[in-house]
């Protein structure tokens, strides 16, 4: 994919809410997810500034034509699957129609005037039916600081790491955390059960497959691109005290399955075009295998991306205080791209099918501002943090975290991804008898 | 649930082939899956001896009446999770009302005898979507034959340890696996990419999601076998070179995730009632914490289930000989019950939904002939394995391995499972550039 007028960051919409500073969807974004309002079925749309297109009143009105039309159709249904299964061509072509629809000094502004919709009364579904989750590990960072002996393990170098997480708990933004109850070692090494004490966060690049293979067909890396449709914001939630009792040999389970939460917007492709940048370098000796080693800086390479991490309590909230931000980083550092996540995950043959989702893992930079988790921050327990005047070493009830991300590049049109957003509420009560 | 009528050992069927010695499904079974043929639509049904009663068939002719009308009518869907969701006293209804119909005598035989369709012309499919697939480490004797260092892992006394497989990749008994590719340690220690060279099987158990529970909200051990659907056999091929390179830290992922294959009929809980079986006996000081301990032998504790793994090569079904049992075991050994590893997963308030699989883990038990997995007979891969006069590590190329099971008690008809069976084939051309 290629550099083309949908990218111009002269182009305006008017949709003047798009045109703002600092909009996350201005017309040079145009990201896709699914929505309802009023009582409606949930359906496709595009966001635009403060408004969302609603798909299936647009193709209901003849704004989509030729070959857009047959994908706005795919676009406006209560899931984006069957989009994300057409491929980023169709993508680039519902894009490019979108754009020439909300440009400034379109014809069709009449008519598509009356499909939009005001986000703030819109409530967000997830984008797709999550058919599989698998969550990466790619940020060599994270790993060395959560890492039990300060070292990366046997095979970061060679493959991108990465485990199956729960894609029937993936849940969309607003969602509240219920904190889980389960095992953990207490500090003085007896074994306890009940709420957990030590929940964290992680920061997370979401990646949504696109056409996929068939079982038993791999995916070569420099078609690798051409399978993620998109991107979103990942909260990878973890209950420590769980995960880390539970995680040997067969690793996390009981400490994330509880929810993962993810932004409600895919920012396709084709919009993230002029961010793409190198993925880390590699020391001599640690290069990738070569059927992981692309031939250009192709689509699905590194990204740069600064992703952010707010955090504000209940008191916080109460005074009217803003949230704090408390991570700052970027993607472009991690040691894998997505593309190289994707080529590993079908090199044994695995179905990859539409629709089903990445966790990028904890995007974490050396800096200690681009700790991207609370494990890292307080040193797994070891410090305090200092946040809106109280002291935390974990989230406590009531603490909210929430996600957001920029792309910015000189000569090009900012673009946000929305937010990721979510709350922790108390435990509830035992299970037991 | 608790014995009557439907396990009577005495009542007979009118379809002849289900008063057969050895059947695996006389009418005390009556096990339910989704099948189609002669170009139909997918469509549940019930196993009775060689025949399937075609339940769309019988609810239009209005075989059932009353509540098991309702329950046929979300069981000829064509996947069984709405029936799942409906619970064991619907599927209690249901069978009461099968059994009735297919009995030796019964009035209704002339409106049946039409909705009988043959199992050998008909093509099985999944039985549910699976929304999430989960695989426990439930035998005590695998965990340590498997173990580096010969012990089980620290938590493995307190909690069904467990990690989550791929939903999207369970297929139905009779697809072939295609050996994966990958990335492994020779035994040199240099890293190779190539076809898998230690393909495996093991030997489970699943088992069915039935209610369920919504997100936050736990499952007391008391209940837990009442969410407890029915059972299958399930194959998780094991792809060791590809697992034990990659399972540090995050568990086994490409090793298992190129396809797990089950079989195709669901065995129901209530068929299930007359093997139930105390669960393996703990060591003092190695109870299973209190919230795990169930206070009665209810349903969904253990269960006397004798379990079989049979395998033949091309050569020897080119001669027609038989295939070679290599497993002969019991679930009755395992150290947790399904009803604790449904407790357990919900205990973090994580959602459990009807139709969602889980797989019991490898069931080995003490002895020789119950080692479940190849891994364990050939002690990872240091001693050879006679089969139909050629030696084999792991499987080959157009090996086929196939599993069965039999429930078998005095003073009642013994139930089977029918087939989970899959062929090997050879692994794709490389993915690479």
């Amino acid at each position: 994919m290629e550099i083309n007028d949908t990218h111009d960051p002269n182009r305006r919409s008017w949709v003047e809410s798009a045109n703002l500073a600092g909009t996350d969807f201005p017309i040079q974004n145009l990201p896709l997810g699914v929505f309802s309002n009023a009582g409606g079925t949930p359906r496709g749309g595009i966001a635009i500034g403060d408004r969302i297109l609603d798909l299936a009143a647009a193709v209901e009105t003849g704004l989509f034509r030729g070959d857009a039309e047959d994908v706005a159709r795919a676009a406006m249904e209560p899931a984006l699957n069957s989009l994300m299964a057409l491929g980023n061509d169709a993508a680039s072509a519902l894009r490019a129609a979108a754009s020439a629809i909300l440009t400034e000094g379109s014809a069709d502004r009449g008519k598509a005037e009356p499909c939009l919709v005001p986000m703030a009364g819109a409530t967000m579904a997830l984008p797709t039916r999550i058919g599989s989750f698998t969550d990466f590990l790619t940020s060599l960072d994270h790993t060395l600081r959560m890492s039990p002996n300060g070292k990366s393990p046997p095979a970061f170098d060679r493959i991108p790491i990465a485990y199956h997480g729960r894609a029937t708990t993936v849940c969309v933004s607003g969602t509240p955390l219920v904190r889980p109850r389960g095992q953990f070692a207490n500090p003085d090494g007896a074994t306890a059960y009940g709420p957990e004490p030590a929940q964290d966060f992680e920061l997370e690049l979401g990646i949504f497959v696109g056409p996929g293979n068939r079982l038993g067909e791999p995916i070569a890396i420099d078609e690798a691109g051409a399978h993620i449709f998109g991107y979103c914001l990942l909260n990878d939630w973890s209950a420590r005290g769980i995960q880390f009792f539970e995680s040997t040999p067969l690793g996390p389970f009981l400490g994330k399955s509880m929810m993962t939460s993810i932004s409600p917007w895919v920012v396709t492709t084709e919009a993230l075009v002029p961010f793409a940048a190198p993925a880390r370098p590699r020391e001599p000796g640690k290069e990738p295998p070569e059927h992981l080693t692309s031939t250009g800086n192709q689509v699905g390479g590194g990204l740069d991306l600064a992703m952010f991490a707010d955090w504000s309590t209940e008191a916080m909230r109460e005074r009217n205080a803003p949230a704090e931000t408390v991570v700052r980083t970027n993607f472009r550092g991690t040691y894998w791209t997505p593309a190289q996540m994707l080529c590993h995950h079908a090199s044994n043959g695995c179905e990859l099918r539409s629709g089903d989702l990445f966790g990028s893992g904890t995007v974490s930079g050396p800096t200690p501002e681009s700790r991207a988790c609370l494990a890292e921050i307080n040193e797994k327990g070891a410090r305090t943090i200092a946040i809106g005047g109280e002291t935390r070493t974990w989230l406590e009830d009531g603490d909210e975290v929430s996600f957001r991300a920029k792309a910015e590049r000189d000569g090009y049109a900012s673009i946000g991804f929305g937010a990721c957003q979510g709350r922790v509420l108390p435990c509830f009560a035992s299970g037991g008898r």
